[in-house]
């Protein structure tokens, strides 16, 4: 996996982090923090806190202790052990785009269906510089609502061996992800010693966390599973429009729903995630790529490592609705400094279009260029005497070329990112080729990778196994 | 202008500096530089200098004794005040493309015009996030060769009040623009006192400085213009494949074109230029926005800042043939790591396309964008007690929104970038307003901009001066 050996870009100031410091810990203690689950108010009320009808008001201090019980890094285990996952230092792991409704492949929009979630684990799998396919890569609109989860997760188990996000949408799928896992991977022990899923649990911001998602949080921490607690906020809506205010409130949000993992199971991995972008404040639309949401970036990897803990933001979004320039430097202008800052987890990595309802084709292949060539960028320089090459110059001396010379002819072959989409084809042979824009070079890309996917090999016993658990669900479930 | 008052993004060690001064200290002792004019290696030899043929040896520390001549910080001065500009320090001025032979508006590519010339000039005027229009935004190709530059800098000096960059084609040509431009500003005196023109000096990679070129720098720098010491380096083709060795020789050849400007004139101002990409190793194209180029362009911020100059690098480049996807992450590609860097002075900020052979109208407003957005990315954040906006929590509460809350009232115009170009519209409002992606909506704007485009006063008497120099010496010149 990648590890990001270059210097994090770091932009608030001691100063800057002692004001945060201060607005954090007022909210949390004057306003707090709904928990619309009972068994969490519990928690926290024989833990000392103060609750008062949902609302719980934490002492900052309190919320410390927990978030040092929480492990600043752990490993994720995939079934194939060259694609388990490290969460945390300088490691970083890309997953695909989660939870649109919709698709697009060249000039169509519509609802997406199981066989598009199929294809996009499939994309997932079928490149390195994805550690994993994520969880609801698009919602499939086509299968039944309530067994959803089972046929998501056994594609994600079977088309893919890589690590794979848990099902939040209720507890009942938490623990159905849970318990598919443990067959995945033997039992529940061996995922509860050496987890095997993360699970996104999102707050609905400003300072609430809701049933659904804490029920899941409940199976999953209690599971030993990794959580990424993450604020949800368009600044503007969700908090306010001033990127401390959305900095404090994240702290807030984050850190409680961590406090909460600590008090299910202490020592329970847990993710400090972040998803901040703002709206459009004439239309009320959400935007993204956004310079706000650079600088929020940024800030949320300096404040991260400041509690020690792994974090989640960034990815590659866009509000665009086509593949397009917008798309382009959109997706860029949230994944550069999502490398800036070291992410350690990076939902939403590939397939990102028009605010996350669209899971793109064509926009997964842009992003994954995207990816690789930061992944060759953030790769530390070797500077050496050999790398100066004296020997070249010597070799070709004043106004020549290096074309032909012996450094250039040892190292052409790796010396230079190898573009998969990037056209640099002059003109001429560009029209003849047929005069092809990156979207539409993109379409041909994934129509191949498709056709070239190979399904990685899974023990029958297990598929079986799988299956099985899979059909009495669904009936269980009464679709 | 813009002043980057944010960190630079250093990734360069002390290790890796120390090696690289060797580097390019052996570089300069003996494998030298070659000068194709007399009158630089007179100026070389009197001063001391080893020169064999057309080939200087030159003395590392007699060069940076030159280089310590060279201010590190200077202004220059547009006919509007208000436009004028500083070059160094955390300043960032950005001109537009500069070199193209063709033109790309919608789909069709063609020859460059007058026409063409003129209109981007008017729009390089009518974007505040530009401070210059640059020299040749693109080569005229229906104006008579010989008197081409002067149109061009007429149009340069009418149509804008911005500063704006000198032609260098020849000494003659040079000459020219400094008599034009002690036209517009007064007197030769003026000028030499108050520099009003910035003049890209390309070396002819690896190592070698051409006749017409350096005819052209003796006319700038005696006459206390700003020089662009810039090697022209395409790794694997230019140089070595192997970035440190592109460093080392780009420190060579900027330095020693440098400590020529110091011989010419003691503390004639100079930038310390970079134009560093790689050719694809398989088809031998220029490619650009690519990893390498971005490695490189951070690195040559710190080696310019190590030697205390300004420096000049980055841009909005990409290979891509129109504006796509890949035009639009190639073009982020490079201006991020421009702005993380700090580079002082930004060639090619706004319409560079198809490795440069094209200006493209519509990439134009794409690159503006882009500037537009970095500029407002990187203004450091106010972080204070206001700004964490605790008073809006206590009037939104938990789960609420703060869509009509005082504060985002109060702030509500101002608080975030508002797009020219980028769309959030909803799928439905967009199919409405036409389904137009990034390209077609950038190709209306730059319509409605050149139709709204007003041109900035200018007095008669120095109009028709301008003129009547254009006519005289057109005719002097044969055409």
């Amino acid at each position: 996996m990648f590890r990001n050996r270059m210097p994090r870009y770091e932009i608030l100031s001691e100063d800057a982090m002692a004001t945060l410091d201060k607005g954090w810990r007022r909210l949390m203690t004057e306003i707090g923090i709904e928990f619309m689950d009972d068994r969490a108010l519990d928690l926290f009320r024989k833990a000392g806190q103060r609750v008062e009808d949902k609302t719980v008001f934490l002492d900052p201090d309190f919320v410390l202790e927990q978030v040092a019980k929480a492990p600043s890094e752990f490993d994720v285990q995939a079934r194939n052990p060259e694609h388990s996952v490290h969460i945390g230092g300088d490691a970083m792991a890309f997953g695909a785009v989660y939870g649109p409704p919709f698709v697009r492949e060249g000039e169509v929009r519509r609802d997406a269906t199981m066989e598009d979630f199929r294809n996009f684990t499939k994309l997932a799998q079928s490149f390195a510089a994805l550690d994993s396919a994520g969880g609801i890569i698009c919602e499939p609109s086509d299968t039944p609502l309530d067994s959803r989860h089972l046929d998501m997760t056994y594609a994600l188990q079977t088309l893919t061996d890589k690590v794979y996000m848990g099902n939040v949408v209720s507890g009942v799928n938490a623990a159905d992800t849970i318990a598919m896992s443990s067959i995945l991977f033997g039992s529940r022990e061996s995922i509860e010693q050496n987890p095997a899923t993360i699970s996104l649990i999102n707050c609905n911001s400003p300072l609430r966390w809701d049933d659904r998602m804490l029920e899941a949080q409940f199976e999953y921490s209690a599971a030993n599973q990794p959580v990424v607690l993450t604020p949800f906020i368009l600044m503007g809506a969700m908090s306010p429009v001033t990127i401390p205010a959305a900095l404090v409130q994240q702290i807030v949000e984050a850190l409680s729903g961590i406090a909460l993992s600590q008090l299910i199971r202490p020592g329970a991995p847990v993710i400090f995630g972040s998803f901040l972008s703002n709206i459009d404040m004439q239309s009320g639309s959400p935007t993204f790529g956004t310079p706000e949401s650079g600088i929020g970036l940024l800030c949320t990897g300096q404040i991260a490592r400041h509690f020690g803990l792994p974090f989640r933001t960034g990815g590659g979004l866009t509000s665009s609705q086509v593949p397009d320039a917008q798309a382009g430097y959109e997706a860029l202008m949230t994944m550069l400094p999502t490398f800036l800052a070291g992410a350690n987890w990076v939902m939403h990595s590939a397939g990102w279009l028009e605010g996350g309802l669209v899971a793109g084709y064509e926009k997964f292949i842009v992003d994954v260029e995207i990816l690789q060539m930061l992944q060759h960028e953030f790769t530390p320089l070797e500077i050496d005497e050999d790398s100066m090459a004296f020997g070249a110059h010597e070799e070709v001396g004043h106004g020549g070329h290096f074309l032909g010379a012996m450094h250039t002819m040892e190292r052409f072959r790796t010396c230079f990112y190898r573009p998969m989409l990037s056209s640099s084809e002059n003109y001429e042979r560009w029209m003849r080729n047929g005069g092809k824009d990156a979207a539409v070079r993109a379409g041909e890309t994934y129509k191949k990778r498709l056709e070239e996917y190979e399904a990685p090999a899974l023990d029958d016993a297990v598929r079986q196994e799988l299956e099985e658990y899979v059909v009495r669900r669904r009936a269980e479930l009464g679709d």
